[in-house]
């Protein structure tokens, strides 16, 4: 059965084949008025212009690297660190192209066929994204895994994780990258629009309103996409590094983890394809059980694999307990951050002003990390019960493998939102509104879900990586009793705090360049706020692209050496601590920074609703404090934490034949 | 030399005998008006009604706690946890008899006798807090280690970290009980007060300003002070439990730390006196040279004490690196807190509103974390260089031996605040007023300095205890392979989190029941506005203290109980595990707590000074909200952390023979 891998590349093809498929059908639909289909060029080319100078800054980094594992490492590391870097940067291109000729038609299938129809080309944009990470994903790993391991003369594991440390570098940028670009859109033009000038969100005459619907798709398409990309590739890896070194039926345990993502993307194919029989179901609903379907298919075939394999029962328990821990650690996320009795409370501290909403926001925060913490912990524990430290890797690939179509809601959520973007401006009628609303609101929803995902699933791919680090170091401890180890440990917290204020801190520079553009637009530009003149959103676009690409190189840069230099100054058990410490306080920090940030947007929006005074109100205006408190909480710094913890224990496994 | 020990009980009584004598002459000093009188009697009766209570709660916690201990662990242990927990008790209520005394009469100093004079009664003030609590924690510590060891047929080492733990119990529930008590009386007065009433801080008509200023003295005062003690004697016992390990040099290894500490108190007691050389000399130089003399004395005492014992000299640079660690984290807290560049920056971000000075501020806050925790690491790594686990231990004892002096400066900051709070309630005169604003302002540095003196010193403790743990329960290994501890870790991570929601939570709600009080007598007392009706301070009085030690269970019970679950549930290492994971997120939090906190309230100060448009402009109505927002950090949540990870480690110190 080990040899059905070498079938992965054609079911990775099949993937692909129906991402292509998906995007000509959805080039068919119509783009609606010349306005509309204006205003999709508009972000088109933004998001892709970003995309582009992103790439170019990437690649002189992705060549130098790769010259540095070339020399230092093995020359097939650097050879897969490129292509997992190429791959995911494709990945993050496809769908992209995918999100941004999707947003115009959903919105023109809810002004022309209605609610189910636009909802189906949101969530089919979506799977475009989706089923490239799924495919791509697959074609790499299980593609590198044939070349040096499976058909190789001499198999060499090791080598392996530079594909994944490839992907996780070009996450590190997309995710900062695209976090300060979508904040600093963000909060530059609802600051000058909203505040100054008294406009509503998404007018046309606001100058910034294009950059920032390019922002929900750089931050929320490109750079959860990769951040995910990065999360399956790496738990795959991580599998089977772990696997590599279980004796005589190493064979079956390698190839497990990557016949189970296999199963999975088939699964996910057969989860979109239910979609078609949804038709007049709540779209809620029809998100999830899709989701549901794909999941229940995978173990299905996920057992297949285990029996076929000839491996202990333990391993699909293992599994099986990776895809429950994933979807309870996001339905945890929705219940802190959706409208749920959390939020009203919270909502209901605005009517004391922003101080209290404030506090009281980020002591929910401070509390919403506990159970999240206990799944993860049920998870590694019986993980590890059922099939030793290979059981977390495989866990962490159970989470995964069905990625095809959770990463497809996850991409729906800012097409969604572009959509209702893009019917504002264009001016559509209240009936396309309210559909393009509430579609937006489920994906909200589902944003936070995603992002509670993402979460979970970097941490149980750090520490299926930490595994990996631990046989590849040949350490047969780290242990807490070794000085080195302890303070491994607080500069690995540390340095998930420093990044997470270098990040922060990038958004409110950004955002102060973005002000000054639009008050500078509002000021010289004749009749704008009229509606006779016309904004410059290029520009505006220029500057959020240019401040987010300087931005990132920073913090980037410090996640990059940050290991390579403890394991220097501390030695191999130093890096172990280093790595335990930052997953430890980085998964805390990604929780309390995403729940705080969502309770307080959506504490803001049943506010909205009409409560506690409604918009207008006192508790309003404190609401709208925390949510742009919250907002480099939840979209920058929170998911910068992900990428941080999961790049970290690559590195340091890439790097580990040099520590001993 | 080891038989010197004994004489630590004479050196307890003779700083006892000092403190007696310095609150005896303070009580000679005059008390200035009958108003003057009247408002430091309700001071001082307000606080010592807390005290009353707090402790007949506590009683009833440390009498069932040590049937617990006397059944479960030993009698010996049990008696030690009554001593540790009535020391603490009784070095709280000694100096903040000292400090109720003092405030009024630094005050009436001003008024008469000018800066130096009120400075003396305000620095002598906190000296009979300082010296109360070395005094009678190293007659605790000195008196039971005879007992136990030193005089005892069979020694029993283990039972000593039962006074440690009488004494972490105290202050979990002082610092917990006074930070909420201080801050919901501040929060709550000033929120009427101040924004409805528009009236100043401390004016008499605020039925709110005397709980304020009674929190200044629970929560500054004997909360701080607990704090303090309880790092105190956990560092010496800590050192001592693994200089027992150390074979047949162990009698002097074990004595060395009970030396320094007694050396510390001689060295304390001879700073104060060179106190008063110092006429004339501005008042923040006079607390910096009298801290650093006393640091040199000791430093050079234990020197001898190293050399007496025949100890290598490597003992005595992990006593001078502890010193010096102490030191160099409480200057970098006055660095990112005091009126320097990064509080200056901070307060100018105030100029776009309060989302923008509360995302700087935490950011700010975030990066503050860095320097210490490198200080802490360099300390650890080259204190464990030097002389083992047992370096760890002896450098902590060094941080805090001369804790004396140190704990008299912290102590001065309240009495100088008291004093300015009495100043203007009594309508003394501006040039008074000068001199206690410029006392207070000057208290406002050393609290910042002691903030992050006491998180050091807890860091050091925690370690030391941790190390001391791991002799305790005779591991060889705590080992981040074991999924056991990974799960410890990671749950110790999430408690510290919890805990430091509870209290802000709590914050919220007893400052809310303050509001309504104070809205109600403003409401219904006839003429209070305009000073013909008389407030009713002692209702107000009243609630804080109510809602303090409402409040304070909760967590209290957490912390208690969280460890020994952990113990049972994952066995020794993984409680091991969950020992690390809460020291590196608790003294991450605690840092960044306090930071932020101090940074928000200084930039507020700042502006007042007249910057960026000063007292009532936009930018100082946003820096307000920055402020209220870190009062609960830094005055609750962030201090309530140091107390968490020593009281956890002490427990786990404490049930280690249940557990092997």
């Amino acid at each position: 059965m080990e040899s059905l891998v070498a079938w992965a590349p054609v079911m990775a093809f099949v993937g692909l084949g129906v991402a292509l498929g998906i995007y000509r059908s959805i080039l068919r639909q119509p783009e609606g008025s010349p306005r509309m289909a204006q205003i999709a060029a508009m972000i088109h080319e933004g998001a892709m212009a970003f995309l582009r100078r992103e790439y170019s800054i990437l690649v002189v980094f992705i060549v130098v690297v790769a010259a540095l594992l070339y020399f230092f490492i093995t020359p097939r590391t650097a050879l897969a660190f490129v292509a997992g870097g190429g791959l995911s940067m494709l990945a993050g291109f496809i769908g992209m192209k995918g999100a941004t000729r999707a947003n115009v038609r959903a919105s023109e299938a809810a002004r022309g066929r209605g609610r189910d129809a636009a909802l189906g080309v949101a969530y089919f944009g979506g799977a475009i994204m989706g089923l490239s990470v799924a495919s791509l994903g697959l074609l790499g790993v299980a593609g590198f895994f044939l070349a040096y391991v499976a058909l190789a003369d001499t198999p060499t594991v090791p080598d392996l994780a530079g594909f994944a440390m490839g992907a996780s570098s070009i996450a590190l940028f997309a995710r900062v990258g695209g976090g300060i670009y979508t904040k600093s859109a963000d909060v530059g033009s609802d600051l000058v629009g909203k505040v100054e000038a008294g406009i509503p969100e998404d007018d046309p005459r606001n100058p910034g309103v294009i950059a920032d619907n390019v922002g929900d798709c750089v931050g929320d398409t490109a750079g959860l996409g990769a951040d995910i990309f990065e999360s399956y590739v790496g738990s795959v890896i991580a599998a089977v590094t772990i696997g590599a070194a279980l004796g005589e039926m190493n064979a079956a345990y390698m190839a497990a983890p990557i016949l189970v993502v296999m199963v999975g993307l088939a699964a996910s194919l057969l989860g979109l394809a239910s979609m078609k029989l949804m038709r007049g179901v709540d779209p809620a609903v029809t998100l999830r059980v899709t989701s549901f379907i794909a999941a229940a298919l995978m173990l299905a075939g996920a057992y297949g694999v285990v029996v076929g394999l000839k491996l202990p029962m333990g391993v699909w328990g293992a599994i099986a307990l990776g895809a429950v821990a994933g979807v309870a650690i996001g339905l945890l996320t929705e219940f802190y951050t959706g409208m749920y009795d959390p939020v009203k409370h919270l909502s209901e501290t605005a009517l004391t002003g922003s101080a209290t909403i404030l506090i009281n926001g980020f002591a929910l925060a401070l509390e919403s990390v506990a159970a999240p913490v206990v799944v993860i912990c049920i998870a590694t524990f019986y993980a590890n019960e059922l099939a030793g430290l290979y059981g977390i890797g495989i866990a962490a690939v159970g989470m995964l493998a069905t990625v095809g179509i959770t990463m497809s809601v996850d991409a729906y959520g800012p097409i969604a939102d572009n959509a209702g973007g893009i019917s504002e401006m264009a001016g559509l009628g209240p009936e396309t509104r309210k559909i393009t609303d509430a579609l937006d609101a489920l994906g909200n929803t589902t944003a936070a879900i995603g992002k509670g995902f993402a979460i979970g699933s970097a941490a149980m791919t750090a520490l299926a990586l930490f595994s990996a680090y631990i046989k590849a170091v040949g350490l047969t401890e780290i242990n807490l009793v070794d000085t080195r180890v302890v303070i491994g440990m607080f500069l690995g917290g540390a340095v998930t705090f420093v990044i997470a204020s270098l990040t922060m801190k990038s958004v409110g520079k950004a955002a102060m360049k973005m002000v000054d553009e639009i008050r500078r637009q509002f000021r010289e530009i004749p009749g704008l706020m009229e509606g006779t003149g016309k904004p410059d959103p290029a520009r505006c676009v220029d500057i959020a692209t240019k401040g987010a690409l300087t931005e990132m190189i920073l913090p980037g840069m410090i996640a990059v050496l940050f290991p390579i230099g403890i394991g220097f100054l501390l030695g191999p058990t130093g890096l172990g601590g280093m790595l335990a410490g930052a997953t430890v306080t980085g998964v805390l920090l990604a929780l309390l920074m995403a729940n705080g940030g969502g309770a307080w947007d959506n504490a803001k929006k049943y506010i909205e609703e009409g409560h506690f005074g409604g918009k207008g109100s006192a508790a309003h205006k404190a609401a709208v404090v925390g949510d742009t408190v919250g907002d480099p909480f939840k979209d920058t710094s929170g998911p910068a934490m992900n990428i941080l913890i999961k790049l970290m224990s690559i590195i340091s496994l890439v790097i580990a034949p040099l520590l001993i």
